[in-house]
């Protein structure tokens, strides 16, 4: 019998799209104003979904608050407020699409969350505009 | 060819987090402010998902209107402005989490829905929580 | 490695749920007032959702401004501000309820996305009422 | 010491925007694809607000039960899943505007609410367009 | 020159309306199922602003950070996760409609913000009712 | 008889809260993780209102499609997907927090909006922090 629960985060961030390997005119033509040299951001929206057995004791999945502060501890102090290209090391050399995006938030919570979970990571980059990525 | 219909409802209760088979010292420990005694509440945002054939006489999967009417006399007449864990006899002895909550609308609603539809209930308790049950 | 790319659409279009094979009083019976002969309407909301493997030189699945320039062309541009039982040829002879609008878009956009890469659509008939369909 | 109390409501409805007095060009030329004359249509949300003081003995600047029947006899009755121009008879000669269906509304509910209250309509033809209007 | 800013926040609680100086059947009467003597209860949301003068300075009315954490600490701290006629103190002898609350949250920022900025609460208790209150 | 009519629209950029004037500690101290020299970005989300009386040729305040394409040309074709402190010319000497937004898109607009009209503008920096200016 298992059940998803979901919590709602968010953080602001300043991106480019941009992948380094490739030359300014190639990055200008698949990227468009989303290249802009000086950046522009987004106010991201995050849900990340847990899925497992409900313990009898607690009538939880997990303990929603301990899901809150870890998206708090690992993503949002990470992130929030921060030029994803240029402050987090993961997009270093990772073009931060909202789709490579999700994969690293995904990849940094699959860390945290019990084995036998399945973790999935929404990441809304404007209210028009959403990925999912469940690890596969 | 499979189609998933989905209406959305609402209802508005009272609860708290409490297992009474724990002590109090317990159950405050795991449940801290959704512990208070003398109970909180929520605006409870419902969505009921229901799978199945379109019906070609109609372009229904199920008349949504059935499906409203179904939710407000099996759901909402029962749930709205209650208190969950004193006048809803199945949280007598089961915490009244949203995990459960989910779970108690779908088995009262899977005895309503022809054998051959798949179930799905969504239950928001805050709009930054949610949980999904689909019955296995 | 497969993401899910999800587009926001809209479109506002006048119906009426009538099947034109049954007489004039089961369709009133079947489809009370949204039957009514001289139509209602509603603005749609609709979500593509594209899956499959992130592009490691671009990081998208596909392009999202491709993908919202699409729904524009093929979806907006025949669906929007119409009358879809008069107007839009697919629904002369078939019911446009939000089940067979939801396929007759599907069916339009299977066409226009590459073969590997799944499709689903999303359609809000109003913000407490939606379908989903994937195809199968 | 006046208080606001604010209501939301719902109607879908098929209207086209067209001015009898007006021949067929101007109207294509003023109203473009809302002109189109087999309609569209919307969902339109309206809110309903009431400004005045609160009542010691109940705690209401009035009921709000009694607000929702009111809106739902006077306003929902006469125009959910209607076509405006033809089955309205305030706009058999006055064109289907937002701006003129709230005045329509706030005419209506004006005389249903007592002297002293004021009285503001808000209505959504669109989440994307607005209107509102107080009377004066 | 004057502009206002805005800081949504959100409390959950349990309450009943209930007029203690009236008898049991008069409340019956007035409130319904509102009245129910175990509570029931809403995710509040509580949107607080401030009008005023931009600083030259700083660019803001008032620091937002400033305004969310007085909100956190004088509103939700007292109210969250709180049965607000039994653990509110203002409440002991106030019936908790919104319009109350509202007034109750207003009188206490009132005393935390500067005299020539003009306050206004607007508080939902569902997503379909909500109040605005600003003072007189 | 005044009517208020309001179109949504919507840009995404970077800036970072720094006041040219002061030291890089005050900056700091003033405006926390805001200041983060690398930029972060928003969804700004505009609401411009305008007010006034109902031509009653049209059934319009304004049109709502001359409305928002005013929008795309003056505001969104200069702010959107930009760094506002470095490319947009109103920010070189003025700090972009949401309040000067606000004020600067509302003196651009007010230039285009007839005189006998009233302007507001409303600015979401993220869904739980908004503005709003109407010019005086």
């Amino acid at each position: 019998m298992q059940v998803t629960v979901s919590r709602h985060a968010h953080f602001n961030a300043a991106h480019r799209l941009h992948n380094p390997k490739m030359d300014s005119s190639t990055n200008q033509e698949l990227f468009g104003k989303c290249n802009n040299e000086y950046y522009h951001g987004h106010n991201y929206e995050l849900i990340v979904s847990v899925t497992g057995p409900v313990d009898p004791e607690t009538g939880y999945v997990v303990d929603m608050k301990w899901l809150s502060d870890l998206i708090k501890e690992k993503i949002e102090n990470r992130l929030d407020h921060k030029n994803l290209n240029i402050q987090v090391e993961e997009f270093k050399d990772l073009n931060p699409t909202a789709e490579n995006i999700a994969i690293v938030i995904w990849n940094i919570l699959r860390n945290e969350i019990k084995e036998g979970l399945t973790l999935k990571v929404t990441l809304y980059e404007t209210p028009r505009n959403f990925v999912e990525y469940s690890g596969h």
